[in-house]
């Protein structure tokens, strides 16, 4: 079967072709009818408008990239969906690469994206950016979450010192005495810790010994609860832990909970995320929220920015608020 | 700056401009020190191959399109991850598009995908198919994630009616007399809801009364808090749940700790999904297991063999098995 052209969507629909190529761009005034009529004749035909060709032409995609480690991670899961829906809402299309702490496969996708696939790339991966240097040197427009990639590339996060305080103080204001953190040890470069920094400043402004545990990334449950377990055992003083992150708080409430301890009479308890479904989930663990929703927005229009031409750097660190369950007295 | 052209990076490199374009496209034996060289004259010079012209040549994009409710709920994430995973071993991109249980969103995506920016379809989403009329008249390869679009789109799934016989089955050789039924009510077509109808066979091949409540799928949470305190209201001799999906599952467990039940003593519960994510955060959950790996990697091999021009239809439906946890006697 011959491939149908523009002119025989014309005819069938019995408007002109330049009529045609504006209801495919969506150009000048189109009443529902015409657009209904021509619609239906590319339905009838099949007829597939090139949008690659004209991509070609206009040296656009149209088309965003986003790695993650996964979004089997309802974190990186919800950052996505929140991602999808703007970048929809602003024309653009949405490639993902779970870069699943390969840097292998970061730089494959990198190197694969960079050919000029998309218009854009949000990084959110936990790689050490050290080892790509795709990042060094691109012309491609980034932006990153939560994590610095270069000192051209534009960063987006929870303002996690202010989070890091926030839930320092108020164990302490609901009378917690023995407070320890446990912060995630992280494949990239992190330079700074900042939750862990605001954990200690607030300890020390207490006259309090601050403790910090520190565990990889999305450690394996077994490895998880050894870690837990350890911790009990060279602390059974604690009475109120501060988690960076709420899969492992999760976990912490297992672990006590197998241990006959009390949430939160003999331990309170403090994560961070805030993400809606781990909340459904688990609606007891107290938890520092990240403006996931603003952090999504404030990347997309980032990043439409620097496609339009215009240079932007720096950290943008959105607002955090603490989320109060029975996980706090 | 001048756009670097081939014949530069051939240059730099010290090698033909065959062998730079054997390099970008991988094609005959090249040693590592080949690839080494002409990549790092790649990235000195900035040079990126345009791939968008190259698959205007060649007529292929080398990119999927996936449309599921949202990456944020838990099993999406997870399929979306092992779907991503094996298109990337077979040399395809993924694009993702969160329909949102939203019509108008799924056909946009729809509309401008079929024109040819994708070279296949793996459609997840929640809507109702008859409402899509792109379902119906598409030459575009398309597979279908656990729900029928049309006669010529094969679906792969878990084995419904197995799983539905393994959780009620195992629940009455537990002990359990009063045994209810939750299910989900889809704003797709679901013509046959075999989980249910697994569930009512087996009831009645034991001389028991099917009892099946329905709720819509990924409801609020105050929906499923009256909804499963009513099912306890009303049937107070309950001593067993089959769950149609983990995350109602969950929400019921919450909802009988509230009542005072001790699970698995006074109520013995069985989910359904048995995604390692809500596994990880809710242990103690029972359910049946569906082999989201196998299904993905199906699910990958049959839109491979639609887009070589093969003609797939039918459904596959993958063998699930039973995860035991202290949900059950």
């Amino acid at each position: 079967m011959k491939q149908p052209k523009m002119t025989d969507v014309a005819k069938v629909a019995g408007v002109s072709p330049t009529t045609v190529s504006r209801v495919i761009n969506r150009r000048g005034y189109l009443s529902e009818k015409t657009i209904n009529k021509v619609e239906e004749a590319m339905r009838q035909l099949d007829y597939r408008p090139n949008i690659v060709a004209r991509q070609l032409q206009s040296q656009r995609t149209m088309t965003i990239g986003i790695l993650v480690p996964t979004v089997a991670n309802p974190f990186f899961g919800e950052l996505t969906f929140k991602l999808e829906r703007y970048f929809f809402d602003a024309g653009f299309k949405v490639l993902i690469g779970n870069a699943e702490n390969d840097i292998k496969k970061e730089r494959l996708y990198l190197q694969q994206l960079l050919a000029r696939q998309v218009d854009g790339l949000v990084i959110a991966t936990h790689n050490h950016q050290q080892q790509i240097p795709e990042y060094q040197n691109t012309n491609m427009p980034v932006v990153s979450i939560d994590r610095y990639l270069h000192e051209t590339i534009p960063n987006v996060s929870s303002d996690n010192y202010a989070g890091g305080r926030l839930a320092t103080e108020e164990l302490i204001r609901r009378g917690a005495k023995h407070i320890i953190h446990t912060d995630s040890i992280e494949r990239f470069n992190k330079r700074d810790y900042l939750r862990q920094r605001a954990y200690q400043d607030v300890m020390k402004e207490h006259g309090l010994e601050p403790i910090t545990y520190k565990i990889d990334f999305d450690s394996r449950p077994e490895l998880m609860n050894q870690f837990f377990n350890r911790i009990f055992d060279e602390h059974p003083e604690v009475d109120g832990i501060f988690v960076s992150n709420d899969m492992d708080a999760i976990q912490l409430l297992q672990v006590a909970r197998q241990r006959g301890m009390t949430v939160p009479s003999d331990l309170q308890v403090i994560g961070y995320d805030g993400v809606p479904t781990t909340t459904r989930i688990v609606p007891e663990l107290s938890t520092v929220v990240q403006p996931l929703d603003e952090m999504a927005k404030t990347a997309v229009k980032l990043l439409q920015k620097e496609i339009k031409g215009e240079k932007v750097t720096g950290s943008y660190k959105l607002p955090v608020k603490l989320r109060v369950s029975s996980s706090l007295k």
